[in-house]
């Protein structure tokens, strides 16, 4: 009987159509209509039919969708047995800046289609449709709906920094899968740095072999990176970083650097000498050569030259530099870096390629067609739409800086407030999640991609006005578990790397810790240890997410509490905080005797007691109890001391019991806004 | 103080020296002597310096060491400042069979030195030190020990099928170091199957193009595949199965099959018509050609080339081979098959490569120089040993049919009781565990591959008589969690697996309920539903794994209880038993509306009962009450009710309450051996 009503009130809730807040969906479409009934797999499963003109990824990327489709439903798709599922194609598409990305999609109870201008459009169709499956007591369903999409940006990027710590490619095409399932289109490959050259180069084979520590990628794996991420969609553009961050350069090509040596791989983190010689022709005589293997490598029509942090001492240490400077009136570091630029442009145009670099690089004596890619601040975006050339947004979407999704959600390339005009706005192409790789690893590198990144995607496909932050935060943990059907290592990683720790296999207790848990943000963590590429990251914070899922879960309960007071979310509320309060017991046992787990231990006690104090404080809410400012003061240096950092780690918590507290005290009781 | 005691415990447990069932290591070493004291990784970590003439290998491998050490530690391995370990070589390795792989590793609390004639035995000198890392509260330590090691058997080998289910290149890399920990020395690479024709063939591009979906190895990855495991001292042998298992040449090579078509890959398993045609000179040229090119890529002196399974349909059905046959006075199917091997056999000496093949190959007019794989039984290694061939053993090590490790374990290819000859002994060459993958795909064929092949792996290393097998599993556990520091996925895709059943991401009833479940042993799985390549496998069973850990540490602590009867032991047991019992309501939760679990849900009660019954059980074997043989009875139509296969999947605990049921029935209370 229960059965049999919780099927009716299932069926009702398809039938009456679900509210926008109940879409699973991140990026969310541009236009999305709930129809009546739903479209319901079958045990036969289902086929895709292709119809028009595509290219051949089109194919490859229906077999991905059954496979994973297979996967999660368990139900073998048998072809031509299964319902159909319909998709019409006009054209190829060509993975390239601007190709029509749109699509529409229409499901029916009876029948699936997608119609799409070029395969590109199709393929996000399909991850949309992915997103869009649910399930219910009696299998799994597609709610009936109609959608019409297409990207508010053209380019909408994650750059991999693969100098700092080499990621392998299996790494690499993992975050491809994930990329394409939140409709990225571009990986910017940061492929040289100070800590590592790390591509073949076949005109100089010492730069990968005296640059890398035999950690780089060969010609056949870049080849096949390229047409793995042409296959979802995905535009790989390369990173150069020159004249600044090039001390891996230097072991294998002294000769184009502006101090003589001898040079060694950088070990360490920051901004470093090493530099290449503006002033020198055999600098350009070898960046040329370079660049036409790199040209021919990469068919991408831009190419990136870094272009950032030149501290200019080996320029100012030079004498014949200096006197260069003096000859042909270059007054400083700027503009000799400015010649740098315009003789590196030539030699780019030459072999067919657009210039991209970070913001330092743009000078107004530079032509248009090169792209700013803004990281020091918006203005510089602004500033260069003002003057006619194109910009690309990674300021406020640094990754690798461990803040939450909701700061990096809340920047938006082109705010409603903007003053650039309709045709300045529209070299606003869109923006860039960076993800620096001086603390990660290719077991953690994942998880401080994901899942943020994909709210960063939304905001770069989806529409203005955002999403309200708890509806961003809800969808992003519901596609945090798609992104792992992809493939993505974002969580799986995080329990090898506890078991290690731990050295048992039991880590629940280590698992509710870590959960609760998160980076310390910013550059801080350089602040606590001098890192180096020796270190293993390996301890507890390097599990760590920066957004920590039981914290978020708690943050967004709590808002809800907040508004509606219901007892059944504050008895809720009241479990975690209870389970966070015992946890500590469990951690010990495994913490005994185990000396990675020292550090740790006293993080462990700080969320229990900060579990136990917001209990009580939530109860007093609940139950309308206010304190006095005395014993609120008190409260307040109790939580202060719980949230200092420990391991380079936050308690979340604190937060939350901070915004409880305000709650209970005195008579200014006013509900705080969850936006601080 | 306490601290001060533990440590002082630690230390005396250190200084006398730690009893053989201590070890983790796994394979046990052919000597090893316990001595005083520890050698103490200290804040700087260690160096490795390596000594004497040696392949490229070896510093890649003393790198790959200080990773994990690096990663388990969590300490920076900084150059140079670390305690030293010395590595001293007397010459670069082949990998080649027959190589020297021995090694002699000593370590003080000063001092860490390895010596070996080659490079080969230095690696595994360096994996027997990673597993002899050990913590406490102090920090970690390596005990004090001489150790002297060297193979029993020469052919160690793991066979992958990458056949029926595609394994991609990061797999096959991941399950190369794990070989590689527990030194093993074949990669057997089954490339060929009915399902799927699995690398890139030049000279026949149709062969992978028709024979594949898409799936197969491009030559350059076999060369990386072959680079890669070269560098851990493994050997790649692959395997074209012929003339049987062919039906995926068929599509891109009609001409060489017994009847005309047409063809398609085939998507069932089993054993099936398609067959190369042995009467043809065409199928010669053709085969000449393929064995040229496939022979210049894989540098192996030996070739695999199936010969198994072989059902003779085609050819009986084919006029030309019928009148062919009475031309020649060729008088049975088998006869013919000969005829095929020996042409074969001259094309591969052509290409200068030894022929190995299943043991239908085995016939008395092959020379001697091929090799027989025996799979069907044992006697045909015998037999072949007996007329002057060279033999590797399968035949119970068979890895896909989810035995236990205890049944693998207690297979040797050369048993004490063997009636050969010390001659034909020596022809005895070792073992392989072959992985066919009817029911695996890349996301779980490392969790049915390990830890349970480090057992096997011991058992061609290691020497007679095998350990005890309380102390192989023991030392199995142990194992598992090394190799999985070396990347390897079979912990690590469970949880994503269980995710993705779950639909969140508390999957900890689940886990508790598949580390107590095993999937059905043999080819039962086949007997409950027809198998095809469309079906996912991403269901509960396919999560599952062969030694159930929880129910292994179950029987491992019941064994000690019935020799000791100790109290300690009994909580232990009863704690698992509540906890299996109590597991069911957290399940249930997760289970709800979750059409996935429908079918786990009578096993999660069963497990649930059982544990509760094998609970009132124990207590009155632990109190010494005895049951009367009805109510014994009755007690076993429950249990045998509840130990019946739910969704494939079987509970092990079911043959301990049995165990514990014969113990508390009536006077006949005699101790059962473990050996079953």
């Amino acid at each position: 009987m229960i059965k049999k009503l919780t099927f009716l009130l299932t069926l009702m809730l398809v039938v009456t159509g679900i509210s926008a807040q109940q879409w699973n969906l991140m990026p969310m479409p541009k236009s999305i209509e709930a129809a009546d009934g739903a479209y319901r797999i079958q045990s036969e499963g289902v086929t895709v039919t292709l119809q028009g003109n595509y290219h051949q990824r089109l194919p490859m990327n229906a077999a991905w969708f059954l496979t994973r489709l297979g996967k999660r439903t368990t139900i073998p798709m048998l072809p031509k047995q299964g319902k159909e599922i319909v998709v019409k194609v006009n054209r190829a598409g060509t993975v390239k800046l601007g190709e029509n990305e749109s699509y529409q999609l229409k499901v029916t109870p009876t029948e699936v289609t997608i119609e799409a201008e070029t395969d590109l459009g199709a393929i996000y169709a399909m991850e949309t449709l992915l997103q869009l499956v649910n399930r219910d007591a009696q299998g799994f369903y597609i709610p009936a709906v109609t959608i019409a999409d297409s990207p508010r940006f053209p380019w909408r990027g994650l750059m991999i920094d693969a100098g700092r710590h080499f990621m392998p490619v299996d790494v690499i095409k993992r975050n491809i899968d994930a990329m394409a399932a939140v409709k990225l289109n571009v990986l910017h490959f940061h492929l040289t740095e100070d800590q590592g050259f790390r591509i073949e180069c076949k005109t100089f084979p010492k730069l990968h072999q005296l640059g890398s520590n035999g950690e780089y990628y060969t010609q056949e794996q870049i080849k096949e990176i390229i047409a793995y991420a042409n296959l979802r969609g995905i535009r790989v553009m390369p990173e150069f970083d020159m004249p600044g961050h090039t001390t891996a350069w230097m072991p294998g090509a002294p000769e184009i650097a502006s101090a003589p040596g001898p040079y060694e791989i950088e070990k360490r983190f920051g901004v470093f000498g090493a530099t290449m010689n503006p002033t020198s022709e055999k600098t350009y005589k070898f960046l040329d050569k370079f660049f036409k293997e790199m040209a021919a490598l990469f068919p991408d029509e831009y190419m990136h030259i870094g272009g950032d942090e030149n501290n200019g001492e080996q320029w100012n240490a030079n004498p014949a530099i200096q006197k260069f400077m003096k000859e042909k009136g270059i007054k400083d570091n700027h503009q000799l870096q400015a010649h740098f630029n315009k003789r590196l442009l030539k030699i780019l145009q030459k072999h067919k390629k657009k210039m991209m670099g970070w913001d330092e690089i743009f000078q107004p004596d530079l032509p248009q067609s090169i792209v700013i890619h803004s990281w020091r601040g918006r203005q510089y975006m602004d500033e260069a739409a003002q003057k006619g050339y194109q910009s690309v947004l990674s300021n406020g979407y640094y990754i690798d800086l461990s803040f939450n999704a909701r700061k990096h959600y809340m920047v938006d390339p082109l705010p409603d407030t903007t003053h650039l005009t309709a045709e300045q706005q529209k070299r606003i192409l869109g923006g860039e999640a960076p993800m620096w790789a001086e603390l990660v690893t290719l077991e953690n590198v994942e998880s401080r991609i994901w899942p943020r990144t994909a709210a960063i995607a939304e905001r770069l496909w989806s529409p203005n006005p955002a999403a309200p932050i708890d509806d961003m935060y809800r969808r992003l943990m519901v596609v945090s578990q798609r992104l792992e059907e992809t493939g993505s290592r974002h969580m799986a990683n995080r329990e090898p790397m506890m078991r290690r720790l731990a050295g048992t296999s039991n880590i629940q207790p280590l698992m509710l810790l870590t959960n609760a848990a998160e980076p310390i943000e910013g550059y801080k963590r350089h602040g606590s240890q001098k890192y180096t590429t020796y270190h293993p990251l390996s301890r507890f914070v390097d599990v760590t997410m920066p957004d920590a899922p039981d914290a978020i879960e708690f943050s967004l309960l709590l808002n809800r509490f907040i508004e509606s007071k219901s007892s059944d979310t504050y008895v809720e509320l009241s479990k975690m905080l209870t389970r966070w309060e015992m946890n500590h017991q469990q951690f010990a046992v495994i913490a005994k005797e185990n000396p990675l787990l020292t550090e740790v231990e006293p993080l462990s006690i700080n969320l229990a007691m900060l579990a136990a104090t917001t209990n009580v404080m939530l109860k007093q809410l609940y139950y309308g109890k206010m304190l006095t400012k005395d014993d609120a003061a008190k409260m307040e240096r109790v939580i202060i001391e719980l949230a200092k950092p420990v391991a380079e780690m936050n308690l979340p918590l604190a937060d939350d019991a901070k915004r409880i507290l305000e709650l209970v005290t005195d008579s200014t009781n006013t509900l705080p806004s969850t936006e601080e």
